[in-house]
């Protein structure tokens, strides 16, 4: 298996969770919108060169993000997309958008727009992620 | 099979290109980029909730269409997303990236800049993947 680092400017942007079905599954730091960030294990950058397995685990891994995002906070439209300009290392965003965020109708990124978390709040979040998805999300040690 | 009629606004936004692998292919009106748009045959509007034999169609044409943009574009990174914010028909952006574009390294959304194609660049556009995509690609009657 691929291990990979955590690209410096993902990991200043974001909070490690844990890993969900192996892959590394981050939280921007930014509260307006709930915002997650999924890294397969891989070095390659762009989706389609993603080999077989960890492509699977990735489609599973959006889907369980977006089942869970509509069950717990107000998600009128997903978002997800992979994109890579500015941090080439793989990584899909899955966010949860409702029509009184402050960046609707437009996208998230590129915005300067933002909220930090409390402490209390991303534990909760790992709490959440834990209770839902049991045996497949591994939480990081904070 | 569901039969889906094209939104308005992502009609007039782009030239219905073809079908591949079944799906609407559609080109955005801007050459500053290239950028295709795959709809699956679907009323649902988010991904997870897309059915197996349609999300397998379109994790496909995500695939064909990047490594197309490679071959065939100066593309240095791929950016593929699902929005919907506006259109919420669900639809696949699939887009060739330089560092030379005019948008890099922002996102192509919410951008106003942008050049016409010409009616002979289109015309080479579906040229080019009816010769790529032989048996998968059926072009739409312009």
């Amino acid at each position: 298996m691929t291990t990979i680092t955590i690209n410096p400017k993902l990991k200043a942007d974001t909070f490690e969770l844990g890993q969900l079905n192996g892959q590394t599954l981050l939280l921007m730091k930014n509260s307006l919108v709930p915002w997650f960030i999924v890294l397969p294990n891989t070095h390659e950058t762009e989706l389609f060169k993603l080999d077989k397995s960890e492509r699977a685990k990735l489609d599973k891994n959006i889907d369980l993000l977006s089942g869970f995002l509509v069950n717990h906070f107000k998600t009128e439209k997903l978002n997800i997309a992979t994109i890579g300009n500015i941090v080439s290392q793989m990584h899909v965003h899955i966010i949860g958008r409702c029509v009184d965020d402050p960046f609707w109708p437009g996208v998230v990124w590129g915005q300067a727009k933002k909220t930090e978390y409390k402490k209390e709040e991303v534990e909760r979040m790992i709490q959440l992620l834990s209770h839902e998805f049991t045996n497949h999300f591994c939480k990081a040690l904070l």
